[in-house]
This record gives C-alpha cells, sequence and structure tokens, in this order.
C-alpha cells in the first residue's frame, strides 16, 4: 500500500471515488492547473456551456420578447425552487434575483422594520465584510436608531458561540451570521443558534454563501427566519451569479420589500401608479433581473442534485481530512498553521493554511506552480474544495507544491504584492 | 416613382439608407418575424454571440477566478465609459451594475438624504410605473417624511411641462423623469426641465431608459445631477441586462450609496470589518455584478458608437415619420389614433398607436402575423424603432400587416387575454 505522501495513494482514492466521474462534467482544459478556489468561482459545468448557447442564440436571437413568457418570467422561481432543495426549504421559500448584499440589505431592512423597537443587531467578526458593510449602510440609512454588536471570535477560527448567546436579549432584533465562515470554514451550529434568537424574540438571518452547495442545510428543522447566499461558488452558477433569497413562509406577507420593484407587482401588466405587491415571496424581486446570468446557474444546481448533497458532504470531508493529514505530514514544520476547524463536522469545505509569508507564497503558488487558492488577510491562504470536481490528486499536488515553494524559497521574488481579486 | 404605400417604396428606402448594412451585424433567422419591440428588448448582435462565448469558455472555463484581475473588476467602469457617449457624460460618471430599480433607489435614497428637510419628490404619471413603485418604497422606508407629486399629463402624451414648474417649490427635494415616455414616446426637453428643477434648488434625476442608444442626450450640457437607464432595450445588451447609473462628478463624494457594499469599499481585500467607501464613482456599486450579463452589454454598446447615434437618430425620425404617415393613409381610417407626439424632435425611437380593440389586435398580430410589438393598458399598441436594425420594410410590413388583421376582423377571435410579458 502506497503512503499517503505518495501521488499513488492520492490515485488510489480517486480511483475508488464514487463521485469521481463528476468531474467530466466540467470543462477543464488545462490538466496541470490545480483549481483550489471553487469556493470563490465555481467551475464551469459542461452542461452551462450548452445551456448558455440555448439562452444566448435561441431563446434571446429567436425567441426575443416572447421568451418572457416562456421561461424567463418564472426563472426566479425555477431556479429558487432547485436551490431549496439544498438548503431544506420548501421550494416556494426560495427566490433568485440580485445581488448577495442587496438580497441582505432587503432582508435586514425589513426585518428591522417588522421588529419595531428593538435597536440591535447581533453578528460576529467572521462574518463576511460584505455583510457587515451592509448592516452598517442599514444603520446609517435608518438614521442610527439601532446599533451593530460585532461579537469577536476567541481565536478567529470558531465562532463566538457562547458569548453570542449572552449577548441576546430582548432589544436584539436581528442575529446574522455566516453559515460557514469565509476564513476558517468554521460552521455554526444552526438549530442550536437559531433556537437561541427564537428565545429573546429576535429574527434569525443566515448566509449560506459558504454552505450552499457543499454543506447540508436544513432551514425548516432550524426554524430559520431568512437567508441569503450567493450562486458563484459552489452552486457553480459563474462570475458573479445573482444570489438566492429565503423568507419562511409565514413571514412572506408580513415582511415588506424596501426596494419596492415592478417584478413584485401584482397584476404588473396593468402599469397601474400605485405600488400593490404580490402575494408571496414575490415581491421580494425588485426590478428587472439578468437573465442571462440568472437562467446559467440552473445546470450548476443540476449537477449538485444529480450527484447527491450527502454523497459530496462525504467526500468533502474525506478530502479536507485528507488534506489536513498531508499539511500535518508535509507543512505544519514548514511554519504552516492550520486556521480551520480539526474537527469534521464543524467545518465546511475549505481548508485555510497560515503562514508568515502567506501572502508571497499564495504569489508563488499562482505564478510558478499553476496552482489557485485564494488568500485572505492577514496571513491565510485558503484551500478550496468542491467535491464535485476536486480530485484526491488536486489536494496532493498542492500540497507538494506549497512544499517546493517553501523548501525551494520561491515566494522570495514576491512581495507587497496586492492581493489578486478573488 | 411607387405610392409610399408600395413595397417598392420601402425598398427604395431601405436601398438608400446608409445605415442599412448594420441589420446584418444582428441574428435574423426568421425573415418574415417582424421585431417592432427592440424598445423592450433588443435585437441579438452578431458579435454578442463570439463575445458570450468568449466570456464562458475562455473567461469563465479556462482563466477562472484570474478573471477577476483580467477584466471582470473593470467591467461596471469599461462598459460605463461606453455609455458615457452615449448620453454626453464624461467616462468617470457612468458606472454599470444592479437594475435600473435598484440603481434608482440607490440614487433616490441619496439625494433625499442629501437635501435634509425639502420633503417633496415631483414626478409625472408618464414616468415608468416601476419607478414610481420604487419612489414610494422609499418614501415608506424613510418614515413618510417625504410626499410624492405624481403630475398628470394633459393628455396622456405630452408631458405636463408647466404643471411641473408650477409645482416646483423650495420643498421640492427631487425631480425626476423618464426622458422619453415610455407609452408615448414623448421627450422631454432635458436642458428646460433640469434648470427649472435648479433654479428651486431641487435635484434632478432623468431616467434615460427609453432614451439611451436612440434619442442623444446631453447630460452635461443640460447640468443633468443623476441618472439611471437599462441596458436591455436600446443599448442590445440582453434580457434584463443590468443598468447604469450617472451621478454628475461633483455629485459623487458628497452622495452616499444606502446600500453599502463590497465592491465599493475602499481596498476591498483588505477585508476590514469597517465600511469606507472609496472615492469616485464605484462606492455605487454594492454587491457583485452579474458578470455574464454585465459584460454582454458591451459588444451591443459598441455597435451604437460605430454607427453613430446623431446618424441613428436622423433614421429613426424618418422612419417614425414614415410610419405616422402610413398610419395617416392606411390605419387611421380604421380606428387607429396616434398617440404620439407629431412633432419629430418631440418624440423618441416609438410610435404609439391607440385603438379600443388594441389588445386582441396586438394578440392577432403576434400570433396569426408574425410582427411583435407590444402593448400597453388601456390600448396602446407600441411600435418601437431600433434604427440599427429595422428597416422600413418592417415598418411597412407591419401597417399592412395591422391593417390586414382589421379589415380581415382577425382579432375577434381572441378576448380578455392577458397581455404578453414585455
Amino acid at each position: 500500500m502506497a503512503q499517503q505522501t505518495d501521488l499513488a495513494y492520492a490515485a488510489e482514492l480517486d480511483a475508488n471515488d464514487p463521485l469521481a466521474h463528476f468531474r467530466e462534467r466540467f470543462v477543464i482544459r488545462d490538466p496541470d492547473l490545480i483549481y483550489m478556489d471553487g469556493n470563490s468561482l465555481g467551475r464551469l459545468p459542461q452542461s452551462t456551456v450548452t445551456l448558455a448557447e440555448d439562452i444566448i442564440q435561441h431563446q434571446w436571437g429567436d425567441r426575443l420578447i416572447r421568451h418572457w413568457n416562456e421561461g424567463w418570467f418564472t426563472a426566479p422561481e425555477r431556479v429558487g425552487a432547485k436551490i431549496a432543495r439544498l438548503i431544506g426549504a420548501e421550494p416556494d421559500e426560495v427566490i433568485v434575483a440580485d445581488s448577495t448584499s442587496v438580497n441582505l440589505f432587503k432582508l435586514v431592512v425589513s426585518a428591522l422594520r417588522f421588529q419595531g423597537r428593538r435597536s440591535r443587531i447581533v453578528t460576529d467578526n467572521l462574518n463576511f465584510p460584505s455583510d457587515l458593510y451592509i448592516l452598517q449602510g442599514v444603520i446609517d440609512l435608518l438614521d442610527k436608531q439601532h446599533q451593530l454588536d460585532i461579537i469577536p471570535s476567541p481565536d478567529d477560527i470558531h465562532g463566538p458561540v457562547t458569548e453570542i448567546q449572552e449577548r441576546l436579549d430582548d432589544q436584539t432584533a436581528l442575529l446574522t451570521l455566516s453559515h460557514t465562515v469565509y476564513k476558517s470554514g468554521y460552521i455554526y451550529d444552526m438549530p442550536a443558534i437559531t433556537a437561541a434568537a427564537h428565545e429573546v424574540g429576535a429574527l434569525m438571518l443566515w448566509d449560506l454563501s459558504h454552505s450552499v452547495g457543499s454543506v447540508p442545510v436544513d432551514l425548516h428543522a432550524a426554524q430559520a427566519d431568512l437567508a441569503v447566499g450567493c450562486g458563484y461558488k459552489y452552486l457553480n452558477g459563474g462570475p458573479g451569479a445573482p444570489a438566492f433569497l429565503y423568507i419562511r413562509r409565514d413571514l412572506q406577507d408580513i415582511l415588506r420589500n424596501p426596494i419596492a420593484g415592478w417584478m413584485g407587482q401584482s397584476n404588473l401588466f396593468n402599469f397601474e401608479l400605485e405600488y400593490r405587491p404580490t402575494q408571496g415571496l414575490r415581491h421580494f424581486l425588485s426590478g428587472t433581473y439578468p437573465v442571462v446570468s440568472l437562467s446559467l446557474i440552473e445546470s450548476g444546481v443540476d449537477l449538485l442534485l444529480e450527484a447527491g448533497l450527502d454523497n459530496l458532504r462525504a467526500k468533502s470531508k474525506l478530502q479536507s481530512a485528507y488534506l489536513i493529514s498531508l499539511w500535518e505530514e508535509c507543512l505544519k514544520s514548514l511554519g504552516f498553521t492550520l486556521n480551520t476547524p480539526r474537527e469534521a463536522d464543524q467545518r465546511g469545505s475549505h481548508v485555510s493554511l497560515g503562514h508568515v509569508e502567506g501572502l508571497r507564497i499564495d504569489q508563488a503558488l499562482i505564478n510558478e506552480m499553476n496552482v489557485l487558492p485564494d488568500f485572505r488577510p492577514p496571513h491565510t491562504i485558503r484551500l478550496g474544495i468542491a467535491p464535485i470536481y476536486t480530485s484526491y490528486r488536486d489536494i496532493h499536488t498542492t500540497v507538494m507544491r506549497l512544499q517546493q515553494v517553501v523548501t525551494g524559497r520561491l515566494y522570495e521574488k514576491y512581495s507587497a504584492l496586492a492581493p489578486t481579486v478573488t
């Protein structure tokens, strides 16, 4: 039997991987490129190439305006219903349109208004900065009647669970967290945290961007109120693909969308001068959505549904464990720290390694080694595992090339470069 | 010489049209289809097919996350700078992202906050209902401290210019109008109206959705403050293509984007917890934009720039005049009214015809005649002229088929159908 540091060992794992054939369903033209950034931008599915051609040439080119009635008009719900199956929601509880930030804005504003005089929003410092910016903007907009508590993580890896629970009180309007944390990959216990929020009467909003498509989520079991998530990471929806939003059914007609748009209007083709929101989730649409980008999400989601999220999660856990044990054997002594929880149930589908030379190592990896990870300051290299196309060989090669960069001091020629846009 | 009601007359006009060859730059596979709805969804440029392939296969498929640094990151400004040339703005005054409604929301909220205690928003009933909904949502959001004056048009064709001017006062925070009116095609006198707003200290926001790419606009000459406009009509950017927003340079760092997002953050790759907007227009971006839909706009705009907007406008005026004179000769006696200004300078690039049986005629035209106009209640059939691909033959055939629908009473089998989604 091969040693786990041997390439043969990785090859054996690939040979025994029941999901391995899904890799062929993606466009992979550079066989040497090791792509470890599917948590930032998922790869291109083969079926999306065909779908794109159909959308551009047939739907737009031939059918023109008629295709609004032939599929575009229902696309937010149709794609939403498929995403719902990945996150434990009902088909009519998820809709796709706008960016994660715009969707978050809508949900946060409507939640705060629903909560009346409760003045506090609680979150943590592991949340996406982009989400924190939206929260800050909302507070500024609502005349600073609310305040934002950003609770620090004890170790920048694990969520400050106890501290959050202690901070919740009857002034808390909203608790909002990233389910899987973008830096460390830590996963919050969704049912427990949601229950804690509900206990004080707060609404719970989850950002699922780093979970959806890689970590099973059951919004219903957790009785979650609100959620958002992006389409371009593990969903493989394409660059900047629109995001989804979830509102539990009984809240849908209570909450009001502050960006009151035509796509959410009742009988929109009457062109009435007064806004009268339609029933159900659709009134959380605003203007006309980017049809091409939105439609392209569907084929990526179909692939995940075909593979089965539980299968994908099982593979992801094995792969991240494999990566962590390779780290232990090959990288730890070179100064790499593990910035991801060691307990498999507590981590999502990426592994973060810290190194004092992290930024320069990242640059060398990209420029010299044909490996694409991403980098988060001050010194975290994120290695994203997308089990639907990441192979064990990818992981093995990544570790070997990382090792080579450090032992060969290949990073030394890089300095003070700005991180790449990822 | 042929009579203008002869097809030969149209053929002659086409033969002498210096822009006629641009039609071949679009994908037109059904030669019998007469497309008169480019004001709702522009046709597919041939170059966009190539561009889409490059975006999907090369940019996404091969370059993956690297393409953020190779073009996606600057796309909002790059496409914005090209649109700026169509609307008399500087390259750094126009940016593309989000929908028209979301962009309008950002601008209206920021304008109202800038204006402090001024409490009134003035608009008219010819404005897009979608814009009115956004305004109503903003007022609701800002705790009803503002009120909305929707000034009625005297005849539903011309803008209520005098009434608007009379209503402006020192309590007016914002005047916002559609530059070219979606129903009648009436064009407001941008410099005069903007000056009237400025005289009382109000900000002026133009919706250019029905102008951009068909009616020359000079925002600078008019000293306009703010504008929005959509990418999927005369810009030929594709279904639901993202919209642009314009902020006059000296206002860019004064106004605050209420949807404070990561894409507008200063040094966004520092991932700081506090929102610090970047200088210039970019802080009016919010979340990650739909890259595929956004990028596709560029080739459509390039075509317009190549044809020259003045040339396009000249052709559009000739074509709408031709359509109006065919209406006079062939349709007026059949009960069709002209719901578009007769003065060429006062109308945009579509012609609206009213008929008591408008909805049923529209249905017959689509289903029996292979002509695609659109319909706006209560009884307006809009015939959109996109001079870059609309031929005189298209216009002639439209009128002949309209005539046939009415004289042959082909509309009679249609009744109470919902209008198509356009």
